[in-house]
């Protein structure tokens, strides 16, 4: 009761909001204390094991592959569902594709556990993307309380809610609140509406202020600072000459993180393919996590090749190291100086900093790569920052070899900082893989430091010019592999989708269904088509759309006329019929029953067909039962009591491809209809969009435009191409379908 | 030759955001200079003047006055369309409602100059929001350039590229571009693509890379660096039991960033409403513009009451001393050390610092309410945010007044940093006026400190809280003032939007025109109605809809019918066979012509007509031109050539209030029809969707939800509500157009 006026008086979505903003923050909290403490186990048993070099090799490998198998082997029992980075499905869930079971508690739970499992290993990976998943799932699982059953029960309320919630996945991991917000909104819709951008902010502000409370209760931290904080000098952290080394690692990350996608893509559908080797994964699903984490934690084991590749560090510890503002090299020699904690193991005898810092990148790279291949929920942003960070590093070590003496500005000269290099390139490797800009924001916030924000924001802008134009997105890519029904993301130079027209791409052979159509007609089109939808049209002669049926009504309808209940009632009144005759044939046929008093023809009819009747029910069954069915298929249907779904939009043949695609996103279609004047003349599905989209894009260098959309490039003028004239006018009596076309 | 290859190999969009951003940093480090000569030119005037105290007043006030009157009369010449801070007109643009005269080259001109001279005058004005319109203009004017032709003449393409272009506005101020792509986002848009995002981040990135070379070159600033560097300590900036005086803050922010908007809106109106005063105002336009600006400036008056408020510092230079970290008093009395610039105006022997900030704050504000009712290109965020850092500033030095001794967290004290509350108002306070959240990301660009990011995003999504329950945004008063079409936002606890139906809204007597309507009948319509488009029908019985055609359209039709030339034509006909008839007299009637061979009544008919037509030909002109008239209207329109316009988008009955607004705005739509299986039954426009939006909102505690809505509320449950079923199946030979019913 109070409650409810409580509720009442706020407004349910700011309440919703508040409680999602403090179970993520709770969540979020709970997790990294976990997955700290899973990291220290293996660093504890590492230094426990240290009398034997063997014992602690296999403590050290054992204590990964035995997390990762438990994190594979929960996710597989609980929720498969949970599996995977969840940006590819919830950006197909929030287009409006209901994917099943993703949105459960079982999920949930799976989720979280197995996140922290595979986060405990010492793997390369990350938990941001997932943390889209887990927000959207909280948001999910709250709709379902009773309190906010009005938000669960408007679905387009419910989206919107889902939209928000998603948007504040990240922000409540980071520590980044605001680069967070923005970089859930980037990665995960087309077009957003500022409304759920305002709920998102709100959410995370609650979610990173309760995170920090928590942290500081705990006394892990004395107060609220930024997770990576750097310390680089505020009065000049870099000059413009340096503006060139920069933009140079933007555009090495962007064809990086065009090379990560590209190797893990292949990576994915290589193991896909392996017939032999898949059954065998599936059948013990286990093995192929167990043989990916073993390779792995092998060549980190510290005593052994992790030594040359700072494989003791946790992603954390690395990153904190690489974001050092000293110069780690002189002259190309490591400099001699106290280290903060664990900058040491960066050095080593045999090998100079660039080689520890170019094998750490190299090894990363393809780890990373290889180890988002394995059915654990994980992410791929967090190990990708840490890579972009040792990639930064070792051109800015370079650029501190080169420039010995700093940069002359001036009257003044100033060092290079390395440091910064590193904020830059992992700025720019993170955005490349993601298709980002956000990732700006994000490590800015992360390090504290808003200095190099111009670098970074040049790099990042580079890396993402280069990245699009080869490979698309980490997350695209993965919907690619898992086949998400998903619309891909318009390119940067595609024109021909404002010259492409809906006639160009639509299906005009369309299966329909009429008001008048027999059950055999409905049969047919159920065994022809594979469409979930059909339209139903007035009349096939007319062609009037009036809306579309799904298929489960139609095979319920179907099922409907030829049930078992609608059997028996056949062979009730047939067996009743029966007994009528064999009673009018024991007694005298009297006058009470006109229908068998029609004359002495038809009274002899009668008696044949009387024995016919019990020939039939003894012999005849089989060719009764195909009788009657051929004579129910042949009824009309009848569509009472079926829900027939609008066709709200409807497309005209001269809409363009561009402003297909953006209501298709908007409003979450999965197919439209296209109209001239009420009739039904063609369909556009997802399926002739992506296949539009990808055809005009240039990319591969093949432009496979559509032959009508050049004619009109070249020939038209585009005023004439937006407006057509009604050429002849017809009287007014006639057939006015044909009549006139439309401006576009 | 060489370009067109070039752009082919680029891409037209790349090349088209990298020239914007040149262009945008060009103009801003132009405007830059010149307003810091103007803003110096003042100083300059005042300290020469020096000896006379009367003489440096009108020194002052005449200097801020003639710049003033430079601005509005340079406006009122040029372009009337370049006053006001643009962002409501752009908001209005993007919507798809054409505004003339707002993308030209002269308003471009107008609004730069303007801008510069209201600046330069000292007056509490920002060039914030001007430059939101300033980059769509830059946008609209490279897209006629010939290169860029095809963007320019492609509609959606020409919008999208104008969306982005308006994204790039405020980045290129301020120095802050994450943080300016956000707020022109927020503030301009309700749904905006990513696309968009991705390439206002591009342009902006050029533009503020560009902006700081040039500043380089010119030896402003030795490199690239924030515009108002703050040096508050990193290791512990604040405390978390400092929190609630950041959220008092906050909230404190929300009631003024309410109050402002509220009393912006009370000038503008009032003196829109003084009929005297304003024709007096329309008549000598600067009469209004003089009188503000003398009092604001005179009370700005550094040797008279300014030197209580600080009048003689500009904004920016207000703002940096605000921003200082030291803490101004001591146990209430201010401190003596070496303040850094301009920091001791805040001393005066007579107020006490509080005094002088509280003054500051209480002065600019309504000084800054009235100075944006001019009619100069205006914005009022950068004086909304130096009031905001004063308010902060005063609440930090009361902090430190009460805790002299600083905050004791665990074995340290830690002192109050009053500068860090300056910054959290000047976010909390300009995100209140401006309904956004991104000042936080805008103010921590500017100050280069990302220290106080929790404390700001606490404070905004408070400061919001309050202000959106309470007021519009300033951009959104705007537009209610100048009665711009636009679609309010939604609120954030409106629940009604998903419950309200169209049918609920919509118009049912829609005024219409079918393919078989007379002239006379357009006319009436034309007479009666005042609808910018009118919808076709196939006919009055089938209500079948085909479209709409605009009224310029139809009065061309009217007019072409009524037109001179056909009147000469039919004049010109009359008189050859008024010419023939005589002819035929004089010449005896012989068999060539068989209309005028039939017999001897009507041959006597003939020659009576004869008469007549001389009678006519002089003296029944009028008569005749009425009754040529009357047939004229009498005949069948002739809809040959005349644009029809599709209607793309046809809502039902049962679509919800959400949903509409969602398209509504998507789409940029003005009116939709909506339909029942092809069959017009009403129409909804923007102005329907205005009322319902504000009829639902519960603000004024009066909530009026249609009746419909609320009985479908409590009686039906939600799935019943989505889904209706076809109840009686019609035979399919039944007229179909009233058969089945919708789901939703």
């Amino acid at each position: 009761m109070c409650s409810v006026f409580l509720i009442s008086l706020i407004g349910e979505d700011w309440i919703f909001f508040f409680l999602l903003g403090i179970l993520m923050g709770l969540t979020s909290w709970a997790m990294e204390l976990g997955i700290n403490m899973l990291l220290k186990g293996q660093k504890w048993v590492y230094g426990r094991l240290d009398s034997n070099g063997f014992l602690q090799y296999l403590g050290w490998v054992g204590y990964s592959v035995a997390l990762i198998v438990f994190s594979a082997g929960f996710t597989q029992i609980v929720s498969p569902q949970a599996a995977g980075s969840g940006i590819s499905e919830m950006k197909t869930i929030l287009r409006g594709v209901l994917l099943k079971e993703y949105l459960t508690f079982r999920t949930f739970v799976a989720k979280v556990i197995s996140l922290a499992f595979a986060l405990g290993s010492g793997m390369p990976l990350g938990k941001e993307a997932p943390f889209v998943h887990i927000a959207s799932l909280c948001g999910a699982l709250l709709c379902k309380l009773p309190v906010f059953r009005g938000i669960y029960e408007n679905e387009s309320r419910y989206r919107e809610m889902l939209a928000a919630a998603c948007a504040v996945g990240v922000g409540c991991v980071l520590a980044a609140p605001v680069g967070g917000v923005l970089f859930s909104i980037e990665v995960t819709f087309t077009f957003f509406a500022v409304r759920s951008y305002w709920r998102g902010f709100f959410s995370v502000t609650i979610a990173a202020f309760f995170f920090r409370v928590l942290a500081v209760w705990y006394k892990d931290e004395e107060t609220v600072t930024a997770l990576f904080r750097t310390h680089f000098q505020v009065d000049f952290p870099f000059d413009l000459k340096e503006m060139p080394a920069f933009a140079l690692l933007g555009i090495i990350s962007g064809f990086g993180g065009a090379l990560f996608v590209y190797l893990n893509r292949r990576i994915a559908l290589f193991i896909k393919k392996q017939k032999l080797f898949n059954t065998f994964l599936m059948k013990k699903c286990l093995v192929y996590p167990v043989m990916v984490s073993f390779l792995i934690s092998s060549l980190l084991f510290p005593s052994g090749f992790g030594q040359f590749m700072a494989g003791e560090l946790t992603q954390n510890e690395a990153l904190v190291t690489l974001l050092d503002n000293r110069t780690w090299t002189k002259d190309g020699i490591a400099e001699e100086f106290d280290y903060i904690g664990n900058a040491r193991v960066w050095m080593h005898p045999q090998v100079t900093v660039f080689g520890t810092l170019a094998l750490f990148t190299i090894m990363r790279f393809w780890m990373c790569a290889l180890a988002i291949t394995m059915p654990v929920p994980y992410g791929a942003f967090m190990p990708v920052l840490v890579i972009g960070a040792g990639l930064g590093r070792l051109v800015g070590e370079c650029m501190a070899y080169w420039f010995p003496e700093g940069i002359h500005a001036g009257h003044a000269i100033y060092p290079i900082v390395p440091g910064g290099y590193a904020v830059v390139g992992a700025a720019a490797l993170s955005g490349a893989v993601s298709h980002s800009f956000s990732t700006v924001v994000m490590v800015l916030e992360l390090t504290g430091q808003i200095s190099h924000l111009l670098p970074a924001l040049i790099a990042v802008v580079l890396a993402n010019l280069v990245a699009q134009s080869l490979q698309p997105s980490i997350y695209d890519s993965i919907i690619k592999i898992k086949k998400l029904p998903y619309l891909p993301e318009l390119g940067w130079g595609q024109h021909e989708v404002y010259n492409i027209r809906v006639e160009d791409i639509m299906v005009r052979d369309v299966q329909y269904i009429t008001l008048s159509c027999s059950y055999r007609d409905l049969l047919n089109i159920l065994m022809k088509s594979r469409l979930k939808a059909l339209p139903l049209l007035k009349s096939a002669e007319s062609m009037i759309l009036l809306g579309s049926i799904e298929r489960t009504q139609l095979q319920s309808l179907l099922s409907q006329q030829l049930s078992c209940a609608r059997r028996l009632q056949c062979i009730k009144e047939r067996g009743a019929e029966a007994k009528k005759l064999l009673s009018t044939e024991s007694n005298p046929p009297s006058n009470n029953n006109s229908s068998l008093q029609t004359g002495p023809e038809e009274g002899h009819i009668q008696v044949r067909g009387h024995r016919r009747t019990h020939a039939l029910s003894f012999t005849l069954v089989d060719l009764q039962i195909t009788d009657w069915e051929a004579r129910q298929l042949d009824e009309r249907v009848n569509f009472n009591n079926c829900k027939i779904n609008p066709a709200l939009i409807q497309l005209l043949e001269c809409t363009s491809l561009h402003k297909t695609y953006t209501i298709f996103s908007l409003l979450g279609l999965d197919h439209a209809y296209v109209t001239r004047i009420g009739r039904l003349i063609g369909v556009v599905s997802i399926k002739e969009l992506r296949k539009a989209i990808d055809g005009s894009m240039t990319l591969k260098g093949v432009k496979v435009a559509p032959p009508m959309a050049t004619f009109r490039n070249s020939s038209l003028s585009s005023s004439q191409n937006e407006t057509t004239y009604l050429q002849a006018v017809r009287p007014p009596e006639e057939h006015v379908t044909d009549a006139p076309k439309h401006v576009c």
